[in-house]
């Protein structure tokens, strides 16, 4: 029950990358053959990277090792190694032995050092890592490698969204033009600080390595960490971007705005894609907050709204419960002048500094809320910052599939 | 779909206290007559008083009118009046002259001088409040005090309730028995820090003034505020004691731990009969976290674990998902160390010192959750500190009370 999923135009290579995929049954073995669930990303030199990692307390050891190779070689890594159908967390002791060995096998497989390999899982939590299919997997995913292979890999990662979530943008800089591609999951567990969603963005364009991380940590909180499906944050969560600056050696880009701007396009397109494909979401709605004192305060009071239980099912209902929205709002920590908030839906004012407006009548609201999508505008009357967050609803389809399934 | 509402032993009158209720259609005039929906609340004298609120930054009218009061003149007060079916809430510049005009109303009814009375309102946001019609409520309420109406305005005090919530207790000092009793309502848009709900509690016992407000702002964040329903707080939550002394002045009570402890006692029964109404709850679930570093942690995590949707979502499917609920711990914000977390569901051992428990079987653990009520006990392993956290499952029939209905 995707809300509108675009149709999306093929994603374009990247000069130096191949992707390849296979398999293995990771979940099961009788899955084997039926769906791809393992993901070889390989860079023919070495790329500059970054990466953005969950902030949940609980971070699984592919999440550690991760950030421990960045942290060792930012500037040296060759290639990105997936797995879709086991988080391989929390299981105990084991789950650092384990992913040293998906490592190992993306490194054995690439042809390249496994220091220079980050990996990602994504699935079932607590369940052991079948880690012999998913050395034999990644060799058969080795054999497929080939540039225009991204779409076999935004299918592998998926584990129960429906459909794949890939993007490109090109950027044209001083005469070169760049590609970046990015391939997204997720579906549950949807929030801020990355919530159970892998995403991999690859790029020929040289950006400096001092500028990669911090570029990449801002371009998250405007993207990825302004969706919300369910206020939940995963054990896993990962974003990793690499930069690869083929054939120009990695001289910087003279204008890395440009090149933030487009990232920032693909990552929020990507995050979109990943809200419209939310656990049971029927609509897709985005949350304006303006006049804010800063930009975090606007982002937590777009959160506030987009977590509210009583609004996410308003949302579902169709109800054009403005007084929930003013009690998420009130809710959110943030300091507010209750008698200054604007609020519309859609260009429909409901309420004008505090007061109903008078010439908003229910209907109006209602008709809006009836929309597959629409957006909700806040303007706070505290100053001139702003922030957007997306989201969903809260259905009956969420239950089931949450309460039914063990995911 | 209450889980196990207990049958309520008849509430205790208490010296010196007179309650009345009266129906005069407060949510709409066809109601009239068909459910009580006023309720005053008298003292024969002078009462010292306290009153915790919601720390939601929408604050409606009679919450700001009633701590004005309170600043004013906490040891003197006379009289509660409140009403359901209005929240007098989002109405813009009228919801304060509304909300004195309830009060005076209330004064006026009870023989006794607009500064000495507390006030609270409850039910939609947004709607215009009735104020003729409540005032006329407010003396047919006035005739029918009565030191034994307790019920009724247990009653009288509900929204979406489906049942009335009362509890006493007595608790004997240097030779004198004092009674306390309270009544509270609340289903929805609960959660720490005061939800759409209302409790007040009345007391013979001569508290001193400057202990009774320090001490229900403890006993609140051990009962009220260690529940969770879906995490939403509302715009008028309230909770006011009033300590009469009657036939004692106000000599202090020389055991005044006795009297918290009957307090905390009390409130934790009012509390837990909430979560037990909560809209949708099907299932009734202790969450005891121990070997916390603090308190304050410890509640932390409670919370975390009692609002996560995912984990909501697996006990209404009576799923053992112990992933979700470490996740969940893993997202409180809460320093741990993941390694030392043990867990267990009513005593059953998921997991100790952050592994799987070898002798653990899903099968048992599926067994637990299919109960009505358990216990998730969580030992975080970091210190001595514990508390406890009561709340429900995530339905279908959450979704529907709230997407279907405007409330």
């Amino acid at each position: 029950m995707a809300v509108n999923p675009p149709k999306l135009t093929p994603p374009l290579s990247v000069p130096g990358f191949r992707v390849g995929t296979a398999s293995c049954g990771v979940k099961s073995p009788e899955l084997k053959g039926k769906r791809q669930d393992v993901t070889l990303i390989v860079s023919d030199v070495p790329c500059h990277a970054a990466g953005v990692f969950t902030q949940n307390r609980f971070r699984a050891a592919c999440v550690k090792l991760a950030e421990a190779t960045l942290s060792a070689s930012a500037t040296d890594i060759r290639a990105i190694v997936a797995n879709a159908g086991n988080a391989n967390a929390g299981t105990g002791e084991m789950e650092r032995v384990w992913s040293q060995q998906l490592v190992d096998a993306g490194a054995r497989a690439a042809g390249v050092e496994s220091a220079k390999v980050l990996s990602a899982s994504t699935g079932v939590i607590g369940t052991p890592f079948p880690i012999e299919r998913i050395e034999a997997g990644m060799h058969e995913a080795a054999e497929s490698l080939d540039a225009d292979n991204w779409t076999a890999a935004a299918h592998a990662i998926r584990t129960t969204d429906t459909f794949a979530k890939w993007g490109s943008r090109t950027v044209t800089i001083d005469g070169h033009t760049y590609t970046l591609t990015g391939i997204a999951k997720g579906s549950g567990m949807i929030h801020p600080n990355m919530a159970t969603m892998l995403a991999f963005v690859a790029t020929d364009a040289p950006v400096a390595a001092h500028d990669l991380q911090p570029m990449l940590r801002r371009v998250a909180d405007r993207s990825f960490n302004c969706i919300s499906v369910d206020g939940d944050t995963s054990t896993n969560d990962t974003l990793c971007l690499l930069s690869s600056g083929i054939g120009l050696g990695h001289a910087p880009l003279t204008d890395s705005m440009a090149f933030e701007q487009a990232l920032t396009e693909l990552c929020i397109e990507l995050a979109q894609l990943i809200v419209r494909d939310g656990e049971g979401v029927s609509k897709f709605v985005t949350i304006d907050v303006t006049g804010a004192a800063t930009e975090e305060d606007a982002r937590t009071v777009g959160h506030a709204i987009a977590t509210s239980p009583l609004v996410k099912t308003a949302f579902a209902g169709s109800d054009a419960n403005w007084g929930r929205i003013l009690s998420a709002i009130g809710n959110s920590g943030v300091s507010i002048d209750t008698d200054g908030i604007s609020l519309k839906a859609d260009g429909i004012v409901m309420l004008e500094r505090g007061n109903l407006h008078p010439d908003y009548r229910d209907e109006e609201g209602m008709a809006v809320f009836q929309r597959e999508e629409f957006t909700l505008t806040v303007d706070l009357g505290m100053g001139e910052a702003s922030a957007t967050v997306w989201t969903g609803d809260l259905t009956h389809e969420y239950i089931t599939i949450n309460a039914e399934y063990r995911t």
